[in-house]
Parts: C-alpha cells; sequence; structure tokens
C-alpha cells in the first residue's frame, strides 16, 4: 500500500461539521490501493492508556479523482469532542494505522492514546460553515444591466445606440438598458421560473460594465435611482426570488471622488492611504508592458490605471466599505453580495465583511469570484461559496471540445468537490457561461443539442445553476464584447422551443432541490469507449439518473435505463440515445 | 513515480510569505521519489496563451519525514501577485507537471496559463504571518508560583506547610509561594541567563495551580497583589526579560461571581448564557463515568464541574475576556499571553483576541497551548505559537526511552516542523518538561548526563527552549503533583555543575540566536547503527555544529568533528564521545 499518498488535515474539508453534532471526517488514499477504511474514535477524555473505549465505523469510498480515492464517514459525537484515527486496509492485505503523526504498520495498541490521535478539540457552532439554506432551493439568473431591457428612455445615456445594432468592444458602448427594464421583465423571468437574480454591478459609475465605480452608494443614473431598486427588490421578493448584487471592492474607479483627491493633493490626500500607493507622485499611464510594470506608481486591478486598488488593510477604507456592505443590506433587504476579484482582497477583510453582512441578515449569502481553488476562502469565516468556474471548465471540457474523456471528467469534477465541506459545495455557483466568458451556445458552434445536454447535465450536479440572461431564448455571442449583446426580446427570433426545455429543467430541478443537493452523488457508469457517463442522485427515498451520450453519436442505452418514469429527455427513441442526447428520469 | 503522493496546498503552510516579498513555496513528494523539483512562476496577469514569461526556481530539499520529501525554493515576486506550479523530475526519470488541477505528464505547454497554476492573489501583508522578532531572542523559564518562592510570609495561606515537606495530590496543597519571591529571584535569573517568564496563573482562584479563576482582574491574595505584579514587571522588563502570563479562558472556575450566580439563579441568572448549559436546572456533580456523561447538566473543562467552560460565541463574554486581556497589557505591560486549552476556545474568539492584543501592543507574542498538530490556530490570524509538545514526545522517545532510533526520531522531528510556516517554528515553545508533565531528569532516571545532552540537542533547534523551575540545578519529580515541588533553595543539595552548564548553554544560545533560530537545519549525520546524530545550523556566515551519541556507548567520532572550536561538549576525550556524551562546536 502507498503509504505516502494517504493524506488528512484536521479542521479542514477533511474534517468539519456538517450539521452541528455531525462530524464529517474524510481520507484521501492512492486511487484502488486501499480495499477499506475505518474509522476509530471516542471522547479524548476518556483516553486512559490502552482503555480508550472508542467506536468504530467503516468509511465510504465517496468519489475518485485520477490519482486518489477520497473515503468519508459521519461520526456522532455525543459531547462535542473526539479524537480519531484511521485504519487503511490495502488491496495487498497490509494494514496502517494513520493518526496525527503519520502512517505506522497497524497494531490495536496504536489506536487512541497510544498513536497520537487526530483531534477535534470541542465543537463551535460559531465556526461552523454555516450555508443559507435557501441558496439549496435556487436557480440563479445573472444580468447584465446595461444589456438586459431598457425599461426607462428617460435615463438613457446621450450617445445610446439601437437595440439591435452591433456591440463594439470598449467601455462607453451604451444600449439603454436600466433597471425599470428588469423590474418589467419580472413576470418573464417568473415564467421560466428561476428564482435567484444576480445583477452585475448597478453603481454609479464610468462604464457600460460599471466595474470602475465612482460612487458605491448611488445607483447609476443611466439604471435608475433608489426607488426603482427598491421597487425591483420588492418585487422580486413578493415573487420569492432573491437578489443578488456586485460588490467591486478590490478597486474603485479613478473617476470617484476618493482617487480624484488623490491625483490632485498627491501624498496630501486625505484618501493617500486608500490605496496601494507605491511612489508620489502619482503618474498615471496605461500600461501593458509587464517589465516595466514595476514602474505603475499604484497597484491596480491587473494593469488598468481606471481601477485603482483599495487599501482594505486600512481601517478607514474597512468601515468605508462595510457601511456600504450593509447599506444595501439594511436599506434595501439585498440577500447576497457577489464579490468581485475576491481572491486579491486580504482575508482580514473578508472576515470583517462577512461578520458584517451576517450581523445584519444571518441567511446572507456571499459569493466570491475565484476561478482557481478556493479553500482558505471557505472555512466557513469568509464567504458561503465561489462562481465554480472550475466546474465550468471541466464540463466545457468534457461535453462540448471533448478534450476530456468521461473518466477524466468526472475525475476532475471529483477534485474539486473534494477541495471543499459538502455545505460549500451544496451552495456553488454553477455557471457555463458568464459576462467574462464566451457563451455556451457559441462554445457549442451552435449545437442546441450539445447546449441542452450540457445544461441539464450541470443541473443534476450539487450546486445550484446560473443562466447567463438570453442563454434560455439561444442567444450566443464570443468572448466580451460578443458576449454582452443585448438581450433579445423579439419573439420571433427568440428560441421559443429552448425557452421551454430551461423552463421544464428549472421546474424540475426546483421540485428536487434537496435531493439534487444534499442526495449522495453517484457515478454509476463512466464509459470512454461508449462515450456515456451515468450519474445518480440518491437521498434514500427518491432518485434521480442522467445518462449522458458524450460519443457524438447515436447508440443504444437500453441496459443503463433503470427508472419508471422519464421526466425530462433529449433524442430519445426508445432505447437509443441521440449523438449530444440525454435523459433524466427519477424514480 | 508516485504522482498520488505529491501534495501542495495554496495559502498555507505550502505557500506562504515569509517577508513581505519572500514567497515561500514547499511541495511534498514521497520520499526518494524525485530527483529535482522546479518551481515555475510569473505575474497572472501575464499570462497570454502560450505566451507566459515565467521564472524557474530550483527547489531545495530542505527536509524528510518517514514518507515523504520535503521541498521548499524562496520566490521574489515584484509585483505582488504569482501564480505558479512545479515540474517533479522523479529518480525514475519521469517528469510531472503538478497545478492548481492536479498532476500531469510534463509538457511545456502545461506551464502557467495551459495548465492551471496554483496562485498567490496578491500578498497582504495584514494576512502574513508576523511572529514577533524579540522571541527569537529567547530564553523561557517557566515558574509555578506557589511553589518558586515565598517572598512575603505576610500573605501566606492558613496552612501553609513547610517548604520542603512532601507534595500530596489535591488542589489545596499550599508552600507560600508568591510574586514578591520571584521578585526577589530575578538576580538568580539573570545570573542563569534567561530573559522570558512564563508564569503559570497569578489571578484570583481557589486552588494551588490557579486553573480555577474567581476573578481575572486581580491578583491571588496568596501571590500579592497588583502592586508588587508591578514591580516584578518593571524589575524584569529593566534586566530585559519579558513576561508571559497564563491566560485560563476556556473556563473559569465554580467559585467565580458568574458561576455562583448560575448556580443560585439557574437560567434567570444574568450570566446564564456565559457558559455552556445544557439542561437547567443544573446539577453539580463529579464524575469520571462516561457512559453518563452526557447527564452532565452543563460543559467544562475534561469533566472537572470545578471548571464551568465559558461561552466564548457570547459578545459578552468575549467583551469580557477582551477587556481583560488587553488590561493586563495596557495597565502591567505584560508581553505574551501563554493560553490555557486553546484548543478547545473557538477559532472566532481567538481571532479578536489576536486583534485586540496586537492592538495594544504590536509585537505581542501569543502562545497556545495545543499538545497535537496545530495548523488551524498557526495561519498568522490566531496564535503565534503553540507548546511544542509534539516535538518534546519525540525528543524524549529519541534521546531518554530510546523507542525511536535516530532517523525515527529526526523523521518525526521534521515532521513536526513541516506542518508549519517557517516563522512559526522559529517561534515555537520548546519545553521539555512543564507544571503538566513528570521532569525530564526522572524520565532520565536521574541520568544528568543524558538530560544535559538532551537538553543541549534542545538548544539547537529552531524554537526557543524553555526551562522548567529548578531544572537547572537538578530537580526531579514525577507526574502532578510531584513535577510540581517547591523550588530548591538549598545550596548544598542545589546542582551548582548543572547551574554552570545551563548557564552556558543559554548564554551560547542567546549569542546565535538568529543562527539558532533562522539558519538552515541540516541533519548531516543520522546513523542507527552508530547511534550517532550530526545537526549543523548554518546561516551562510557561521556554522554551529552538535554531535550527539545516542548509542549509550562511549564511542570515537574522530571523522564527524569538523569545527575549529569547541564550545560546549559533555564526555569528550580527543574524538572519543561518552555514552550520553555530545559536542556542540562553531566556525
Amino acid at each position: 500500500m502507498e503509504a505516502a499518498a494517504i493524506y488528512h488535515r484536521p479542521d479542514s474539508e477533511f474534517a468539519y461539521l456538517y450539521q452541528p453534532d455531525d462530524f464529517r471526517v474524510r481520507l484521501r488514499t492512492k486511487r484502488d490501493d486501499a480495499q477499506a477504511v475505518d474509522c476509530f474514535y471516542g471522547d479524548p477524555y476518556d483516553s486512559e492508556k490502552g482503555q480508550w473505549p472508542y467506536e468504530t465505523i467503516a468509511m465510504s469510498k465517496i468519489a475518485s479523482t485520477e490519482a486518489h480515492d477520497y473515503w468519508e464517514a459521519a461520526l456522532e459525537v455525543p459531547h462535542k469532542r473526539v479524537q480519531y484515527d484511521f485504519r487503511v486496509v490495502g488491496t495487498d492485505g497490509s494494514e496502517l494505522l494513520y493518526g496525527d503523526r503519520g502512517c505506522f504498520p497497524f497494531e490495536p495498541s496504536l489506536i487512541g492514546g497510544g498513536g497520537n490521535p487526530f483531534r477535534q478539540p470541542y465543537f463551535h457552532e460559531i465556526d461552523r460553515f454555516q450555508e443559507p439554506d435557501w441558496v439549496r432551493h435556487t436557480v440563479w439568473y445573472q444580468i447584465f444591466p446595461e444589456r438586459f431591457a431598457n425599461g426607462d428612455t428617460s435615463n438613457d445615456p446621450a450617445d445610446v445606440k439601437p437595440w439591435d445594432s452591433t456591440v463594439n468592444p470598449g467601455r462607453t458602448d451604451y444600449y439603454g438598458g436600466d433597471l425599470q427594464g428588469i423590474l418589467d421583465h419580472l413576470d418573464y423571468l417568473q415564467d421560466l421560473g428561476i428564482n435567484g437574480l444576480y445583477l452585475c454591478p448597478v453603481f454609479k459609475a464610468y462604464s457600460n460594465h460599471k466595474y470602475d465605480t465612482i460612487d458605491y452608494l448611488e445607483i447609476d443614473p443611466d439604471f435608475g435611482d433608489k426607488e426603482v431598486f427598491q421597487k425591483l427588490v420588492a418585487a422580486a421578493h413578493q415573487r420569492g426570488m432573491k437578489v443578488m448584487l456586485d460588490a467591486v471592492f478590490n478597486h474603485i474607479g479613478d473617476r470617484s471622488v476618493q482617487w480624484q483627491d488623490v491625483l490632485t493633493n498627491q501624498s496630501k490626500s486625505r484618501f493617500a492611504n486608500w490605496f496601494h500607493v507605491n511612489k508620489f507622485p502619482i503618474s498615471y499611464q496605461e500600461t501593458t508592458d509587464f517589465e516595466h510594470a514595476n514602474e505603475l506608481s499604484f497597484d491596480t486591478f491587473a494593469y488598468t490605471p481606471h481601477m485603482p486598488k483599495l487599501n482594505t488593510a486600512n481601517p478607514e477604507v474597512q468601515a468605508y466599505l462595510l457601511d456600504v456592505a450593509t447599506y444595501w443590506i439594511k436599506e434595501f433587504d439585498i440577500d447576497a453580495w457577489r464579490l468581485d476579484v475576491a481572491n486579491e482582497v486580504g482575508h482580514h477583510f473578508w472576515r470583517q465583511f462577512a461578520a458584517a453582512c451576517h450581523a445584519v441578515k444571518p441567511n446572507f449569502y456571499i459569493l466570491g469570484e475565484v476561478w482557481h481553488s478556493s479553500q482558505p476562502w471557505l472555512q466557513g469565516d469568509q464567504f458561503s461559496a465561489v462562481m465554480n468556474y472550475a466546474f465550468t471548465e471541466t464540463v466545457i471540457k468534457g461535453f462540448v471540445d471533448k478534450t476530456l474523456e468521461p473518466t477524466r471528467m468526472v475525475a476532475g469534477l471529483n477534485y474539486q468537490r473534494m477541495l471543499y465541506q459538502q455545505q460549500v459545495n451544496e451552495v456553488m455557483l454553477n455557471t457555463l457561461d458568464s459576462h467574462d466568458t464566451a457563451r455556451l451556445l457559441t462554445l457549442c458552434r451552435g449545437d442546441k443539442a450539445l447546449l441542452r445536454q450540457t445544461v441539464a447535465f450541470t443541473f443534476l450536479q450539487e450546486g445550484e445553476p446560473c443562466i447567463y440572461y438570453g442563454s434560455e431564448v439561444g442567444m450566443d455571442g464570443g468572448n466580451d464584447p460578443d458576449c454582452r449583446k443585448p438581450m433579445n426580446w423579439d419573439p420571433a427570433t427568440q428560441d421559443q422551443e429552448l425557452f421551454a426545455f430551461y423552463q421544464k429543467l428549472i421546474k424540475f430541478r426546483l421540485q428536487h432541490a434537496d435531493l439534487m443537493t444534499q442526495g449522495a452523488l453517484t457515478w454509476q457508469v463512466v464509459d470512454d469507449d461508449q462515450g456515456l457517463v451515468k450519474v445518480v442522485r440518491d437521498d434514500g427515498a427518491t432518485f434521480v439518473t442522467g445518462i449522458f451520450n458524450l460519443s457524438g453519436q447515436a447508440q443504444k442505452i437500453g441496459a443503463l435505463q433503470t427508472a419508471d418514469s422519464v421526466v425530462l429527455s433529449q433524442g430519445l427513441t426508445n432505447d437509443e440515445l441521440a449523438a449530444s442526447g440525454f435523459v433524466i428520469s427519477q424514480r
């Protein structure tokens, strides 16, 4: 057995409280190297030498990646304290005891006190990762406000372009989308079935994308005012929809009062310490010349001088941003913040941020934009989840580009799932496209069957699906600016059949929200030769099965079909699955 | 090569800022499985597809455990952002690229953008683990105040026992030790050479050990008053000694006002929510009956009803304890808190605690009592270090019990070192005995040569040595209460030769404090057959070598001797090392 591959980490995604009295332990072994793992556990104060009365629980293999198997068990711990260690039984018959000082050849005397067990010293509910439960029952819909709908022409920018004209690169291409436009289409969104609105920035800013904030406490005048925003939140809530805003706290816009003051007064500005100025006087020019980037006199988002980075270690900046964060919760009752460039803002600030938001609204959802692995932010003290771009990329490589065979795609998805506590996985935001990526339909080269298949697969995963505005009616578009085209409201060119498909899928997901988030996820078939993936979600009472044909060729799947009732399907003719077909069934 | 054994974890002890611009990355491989590791790194915003102009640095193997090798490199990062991945070259010649999505067969195109590198998004000084530098230049001395010296008989408890009478078990055996006694012996301690005083609890409490606090804001009347404590701190500071107090915040004493109020008023008490009461009315009886421990109506330290556990999730309790914590810093200028049962108090509270202490005194040292692996507390937001009992146990097994051969002892020490960032290792408190363990001399069965050898070895390790009162004059004692005997002040029975040895060792350590904490640590010889360990500390300019004979038999070590000047030695006759001998030399 490969002892060097065995890994556990106390007080992490390998050892966490799932519920106040449900303590989960995970263990990693080399793939196919262990035949069984037992966890020994008990109360640390009852650990007299050789007399430790421990419990034993067999761990289940819950996921495999290319290199590893992951084992998990739920420990019942009556007195809030537990010490534990593991017996790993190799496929070669050898046995190891693994505890807080490493792996040793198994001997019963090593269990517990004798062998330095791992320890979860005391269960603190305040330290437990507590996800807001409503998120599990949500399907999100992301709106880029300047491009969704123009509901009030009186607030249009001066140089507004015709709604159906070609989008150009640049920050100052305006179409007149606004909050009234969103409000006007809540019936449409309700008809679609989504119940979470995720709005890109709406605060006063310079550009069309509004990521260069001028004033965090004002609605952008091109989008409306606080009155219409209040109406929008109230109307959404009336319809059972949650509202998530985009918090751009990593940087501020260069036209903000704060930055303008620094530009004018330099080191004498009262905001001089609000930023990461490397050298006064500030020089101010765009650069993509990384050889000389160290000559940039201040830190920015990327190397964009229009977006000077805020110094969130400065208590004044902290107070200001926390005031902003709580203002929109207290005064407008928003339900969630999405945090732009969340990874480049420090943990110290995010801890304050989470505490401040949850003090005002305990069930508040905090979603970080982090494109890479995100454990440091997801321990319960900072974010609720991240935008799951690792999921996105893996699914697209598997379903669309077909650069990952089914086994490697599933291994990649499991790799990500095993980075996080189970309750984190249950509230991830699983988007397939966004304002920062090409649209899925374009990636699919217009193949709507492939798009449907990919979307359906995503709806069966633990995190919540997020639909990027217009995908439901067949909008396409490459990278920015093409992915930010104005919404297609023309019934003649909207794909109504696709809309009906999304309706059905959303309704299905929300009907089975608990099962889809909390039910066991099993990959029953992952077949590279046939190009088939069969995934099952099972909560003991109900189960849902999805079969996906990634082979690019129609094929018979008769033997895989086990369900009683077909709920959703594409390309199914008796037991035949079309080239990009799928079937979701339930029993 | 064993890909399944390779491990890295962003934003952890595997990836951390050692200095504001010195970013350290570590990688774990299976032992003797890799011949070389390179780290590729560069600015993430300069990552155009296939055009990523990265730097390459060869990583050094810095430590090995039984199962693993650890590799480290220091990256120079000019713009505070870095992405990185690793090329691991196996001893079998195979090559892997390891990044944020796992290991893949190495191809140059996978480096950086193509292969999802790891990421340290932005260097935040506020999130960096910042250890107080003075700790590196400290040798600690732990005092159990009731047993160190009686300097003022006017404050003796009524039933005080003769200083030289036998200690008995129990909480109420008093000898009259007090703060004046410590003050009176500062000259003695200065003569010994230590410069850090670590006092067991001094606040008003019921028992002789004072871990059952009655009032955190009063000095125990048996020990003196605030005036004498103030004098003690001032006198210590005058001598260049730091002062560390013991904070018992996990629980309070049952004779405290707070608990007495709960006992009287039960659920109506204004302190009812200060504790973890499982069921009112509180029943109050001692138990070691774990089968029925769930019948305990409130949570305690262990199962001791005299020590009800404080509910540190309650903001009132937080405010109270933070007030206590800062009071003794503000008013008495203490330098450090040692935190009793630190592992059972929640992270949420310790973060507040650290922030509060550092706001008052930035260089404040926070030492947790944690006996097991402690990464969750040592990320920079909670403790500075822990009492390094894992070190203690490993050294004692290697040197004293000889149940670990040299290779396994060194592997065990490295296992612990690799759990933490380097700056944590540099400020660990390395004690060989304490009020909670048998004394080293007793573990050595009175073999003072063995004791000297073990102590000398400890003085060559990265963390700071801590001397338990009286060890320097040859005090022995088994587990509590024997390890809490009154200090031996009788020159006739004090071991003056041992005292001189400690003096010399302390002086040596403090003269080379930077080298001892920050110099590279290399195990040049670890020989199970000969029972020899040769450790070298090297900062480039100076190096110190220690050779230790663990064989139990005198032996020639001629070839191992490379140093110019012998600084400290025991049992050296020309090139011969006694059974429990050692030589420390420097060049």
